[in-house]
């Protein structure tokens, strides 16, 4: 079964609740996709993110690659057994992770040359062989091969590498092979609003399942980002579904969904989980403050979260300054579970149309 | 309310069936108990303990005292509050950890002194201060503090930590002050059986809730470990209850628990877990070997764990070479599901009178 989007129901300003339907569930949207890697949430669970309302889970087939390798999905039955989780799944090419192997990459126009961060041998990313590569993994959302650069590249270098990107995309389009797996083509043009839209244009006519928007969030200033993510949007095909990679806060979620993006990924409740940072909706908590050691209160009052209704802050702060694997464990919960919740509420007031106010109450000090 | 116990059915020689009653519910002997040295089970949240069978876990009251802090505990609401963990929790004293300390340490008739390994302030543990810490903890069972030697010190240096043993022993019973927290005696006496009857003698007469061995399994050769610990089970008080402390492999538990012990723990199930060595029934699998890479199977056919219902051998070896958490994670949970099961096992046999063999199944290739 191809996967397919449908728009639900349409808020202000372009915002949307949708559903994209895949032959490993439905997601509703705008939805928030916790970041797996290597083919595992660091510190959670697949059924720990069941509880939290995941729905969908980015993986990195770059990584997967080089390590356990794709003959060894493949024999293991494939990356959702590989990941004990039966939900949909989407992969990033990696192209992204590879370019920033710096000094052990380079890029020409048929595809990225770099060595393995794993054991160094040589090997080339293609368009072609990103999508083999996923499709073989039986990803429900693919990504095409780009070339993102970072912020602040002369104009000239930013278009050739738009250029770029849409032919590998096209030959991304002419390599699929695998209905199942849907191709989404990423936007590319740094912060030039001529370029982007040449991009989107470009790409929206080679007919993808969706279309992401890439090299945001890399440097650039924030009111830069917001203005190039609005305009893209609104270059791009209402009906399929909008990937905005890597971002962000929950301040950028709720920004960006109202812009009419559908699907975001970022490291940030993960990352920050494993640091000791909590989101609440008073702002971060840094539970390794000695002003929380003898805080009997949750990181979040309210917070129906199992970290929130089983421990204190107290104690996850001597959990996190032990060193105990269950401290990362339970931020990492606390974080995914404000991620999500928010995600929730941005849904329900699409739905009852309270976008949106009611999930600035749910951002808090983050709006 | 004090802690009780009672013996529900004896099997063949001295095995018996137990229950152990405490304000924090109820332990069906025997048990085994996950270590939760700093107040976590190194990557398991106490809900999964629940799931797994655990009834009680232990925690170290010389670890928690020095981080973070009894006063800081006490604020928190105590022990259990902590660890987000309602069911009975055991404490050692931790003197054996504090002797370990090395240069760290000097011994003597007062108690032990020492030097923080958290941040180098001198203390004193005393078997007052050990009962005292354990107490305002909220211990449901605490230990005496007692004088544990390495295997194959001489005779007359055994004798003279045997009577400090009973010395302490017998400070520890005046200290109290709080009768839910029960508190139990650790005989000690190295291989030497005169010692060793010596001591539980000595001991048993002082009126404690139970009653532990320790300076077993600390280098001598296993079987003066089994001579050792079945003839001192025989000379402690059959109505209370008997735990042999750090002891061991599956083998051991359903060896011991023969023998009429009736609580055990061990790091083994957890330690292993991390480090990648899976226990079943067929012996020791190291899921880090390659020919574990495209094994479809579970880690143990059968296995009603979470891990092993969810993720294969070679999914489970590309998590912990990856190290991700949720490897270390997934280890820890089937180890200890093997030895939460192989206790109910030990337990249900007692019950219909199949003790040992049908326990010895489920030990498999550790029996």
């Amino acid at each position: 079964m191809s996967p397919r989007f449908e728009i639900v129901r349409s808020g202000p300003g372009g915002a949307r609740l949708g559903r994209l339907t895949t032959a490993h569930g439905v997601v509703e949207t705008p939805a928030f996709m916790p970041v797996a890697t290597h083919g595992a949430v660091k510190g959670v669970a697949p059924r720990q993110l069941r509880e939290l309302g995941a729905t969908i889970v980015l993986a990195n087939a770059y990584h997967l690659a080089q390590r356990p390798g794709v003959e060894t999905v493949r024999a293991l039955d494939g990356l959702h057994a590989l990941m004990g989780w039966d939900g949909p799944i989407l992969t990033d090419s990696g192209g992204f992770q590879v370019m920033s192997l710096g000094d052990l990459v380079r890029v020409d126009d048929a595809g990225v040359y770099y060595r393995s961060h794993v054991d160094g041998r040589a090997g080339v990313l293609s368009p072609e062989e990103a999508v083999r590569v996923q499709e073989a993994l039986g990803a429900d959302v693919a990504m095409v091969l780009d070339e993102c650069l970072p912020a602040g590249m002369p104009r000239e270098r930013v278009a050739r590498a738009v250029a770029r990107t849409t032919a590998w995309a096209a030959r991304g389009v002419a390599a699929r092979t695998r209905p199942a797996t849907a191709l989404f083509a990423i936007v590319q043009g740094g912060v030039d609003g001529e370029l982007r839209a040449e991009s989107a244009a470009a790409l929206a006519a080679l007919g993808f399942d969706g279309h992401a928007v890439g090299g945001l969030s890399v440097g650039e200033p924030p009111d830069e980002t917001a203005r190039v993510a609005a305009a893209t949007a609104a270059l791009l095909p209402a009906a399929k579904p909008r990937y905005l990679m890597g971002v962000g806060t929950p301040s950028d979620l709720l920004r960006f969904a109202a812009m009419g993006y559908d699907l975001f990924d970022c490291v940030l409740p993960t990352r920050n989980g494993r640091n000791g940072t909590l989101f609440t909706r008073q702002g971060k908590l840094m539970i390794r403050n000695a002003t929380h050691a003898r805080d009997p209160r949750p990181v979040e009052e309210g917070c129906a979260c199992y970290a929130c209704t089983h421990f204190s802050r107290g104690a996850l702060r001597h959990l996190v300054l032990a060193r105990e694997m269950l401290g990362a464990q339970l931020a990492t919960l606390h974080n995914l579970h404000f991620y999500l919740h928010l995600m929730r509420e941005i849904r329900a007031a699409l739905s009852e149309g309270s976008f949106p106010e009611r999930p600035a109450v749910a951002a808090g000090a983050w709006a």
